[in-house]
Parts: C-alpha cells; sequence; structure tokens
C-alpha cells in the first residue's frame, strides 16, 4: 500500500520545487527539523516516485536551441503507449506527456536554430507517428515562470 | 558582452538537467575537472541566468493534482505582456511560456483533483485575459520523458 503524502512531504516538495540544489542541512534548517528526517524521507519520496526528476530549466536561446512544442491530436482510438514508443529514443525530443482533451500527446523539441531544420524535424516526427489528426506547432519565445507545486 | 556558451558549459548543464542534485565534486569527477573549475562555471551559468532554475519533476497524480496546459491564443496585436502581467501572481498559475504559433501563450496549471474546480478555475483565468480567441485545454495524464537539454 502506498502511503499517503502528508504535510511534511509536501514542505519538503515545494522547497525543492524552488531549488533542487537545496542539501539536507539546509532543507532540515527551513523545516525546523533534523537532517535525518529530511534525508529520510526525501529518500521515500524518490523511490516512491513521488520526486520524479531533479532538473533545471536553462536558457534555450542562449543555448542556441528554439523550443517546439507540438500538441498532437491523434485520431479516436489510437494506441497512445505505441506512439510513445516510436518518439522515447529521439534525442530532439526532450519532453512527452500523454494527454486528454485537445491534444492526446504533448510533446516538446529542442532544435538548433535554424528554421530549415525546424521543419524538417517537424516533418520527419510527424510523420513516424500514425494516425496523426492535427498538430499544433508552437514556439517558446520565454519561459516566464516556472514554480511546479 | 555576453560570453559565448562552451563545450564545457554545455556538459555541465547536461548533466544537471539529468540530475540538478550532483554536487561540485561529482560534476568535477564525471567531467574529469576541479571542483574549483566546475564551482567558477557553474556561478557563471548562473549568474548569466543560462542556468534559470533548479527544480523537480514531481508526480502530480500522486500529489492530488490534475495537471492542466491551456493553449492561449489571443487576437492578433494584443499585449502579451499585459496578460502575463495578470496571471503572473496567481498561485494556481505554474508555468507561464510566451510563444508564436499556434498559441500565444502556454500556461499550466495544477488544480486540486476535483473537475468543479478545473472548471471554475479554467473560467475564471481565460476570463481575466483580453482578447483572447481560442484556447486548447490538455490534461496531462503522465509525464512520460523529461530530458530538457
Amino acid at each position: 500500500m502506498r502511503k499517503k503524502i502528508d504535510k511534511f512531504d509536501l514542505q519538503i516538495i515545494k522547497l525543492l520545487s524552488k531549488n533542487a540544489r537545496l542539501n539536507y542541512r539546509q532543507l532540515a534548517e527551513y523545516l525546523n527539523t533534523t537532517r535525518q528526517r529530511v534525508s529520510r524521507r526525501l529518500e521515500r519520496l524518490e523511490r516512491e516516485g513521488i520526486i520524479k526528476k531533479y532538473t533545471i530549466i536553462p536558457d534555450f536561446d542562449r543555448l542556441g536551441y528554439i523550443y517546439v512544442i507540438l500538441g498532437i491530436t491523434l485520431t479516436p482510438g489510437t494506441s497512445l503507449d505505441e506512439q510513445i514508443e516510436i518518439l522515447k529514443n529521439d534525442e530532439d525530443v526532450k519532453v512527452i506527456e500523454r494527454a486528454i482533451g485537445a491534444h492526446n500527446l504533448v510533446v516538446h523539441l529542442l532544435v538548433p536554430k535554424d528554421m530549415k531544420e525546424v521543419e524538417k524535424k517537424i516533418t520527419e516526427i510527424t510523420g513516424r507517428l500514425k494516425n496523426v489528426e492535427k498538430v499544433d506547432i508552437t514556439f517558446i519565445t520565454e519561459v516566464v515562470k516556472f514554480e511546479l507545486v
């Protein structure tokens, strides 16, 4: 049985979502508790996949990339698993999200700054998928806010 | 003048995007260099905003949230800055991205698991914005891959 998430878990998660580099000592200070208690809890959150990943948000523009989001709508009844399998190991595909609603699949690409390359990559990726009904292409020009949780 | 990003910068960024909690010693080991060199470089990447944030990707579902993405299209000519100002301090608005293409604004919401709440929140947010032409609502059911950079 999976344990419930409690207030202490949420506090740790909120602090790390603001700064994933806080160490046990700093977290313990913020939360007015011991390093041991923080480390035990954090290990559980990682083990159970409640914290899926520690990562960075870079300035894509400065890194020389164009950041493209494809909102993909598939024909009703199409297997999502199969489409995800097709894209999963593509190095340019940075984020894949399963979804319902306007789009069934949200795919984030980072492509070197060259619009011909961007066109080629989008055509190539959407060409590999089956039963694509519609693709909404959005170019991110700036991440203004990023405060998950 | 802003310095160019070199190979060493990119190596640090790639490692941290896979695991933002790597410390100077671990980064130095991976990159076969000194802690001093890593720390100097990392400080520069942070100072110049090339690394914008260290954060976590949590399991939203386990945390009890519904993760909604609004792809918002505004009437041509609408000031994006003004719309961003309206949303920036909303606690439920977790991510705001400026964009061009299918959508002009991509907004991520985390709403407690209650579809009535979700409806209320989406109506409230889109109602506050000016000149909304279209809103694509997508519910993320799983983040399958997240490997920025």
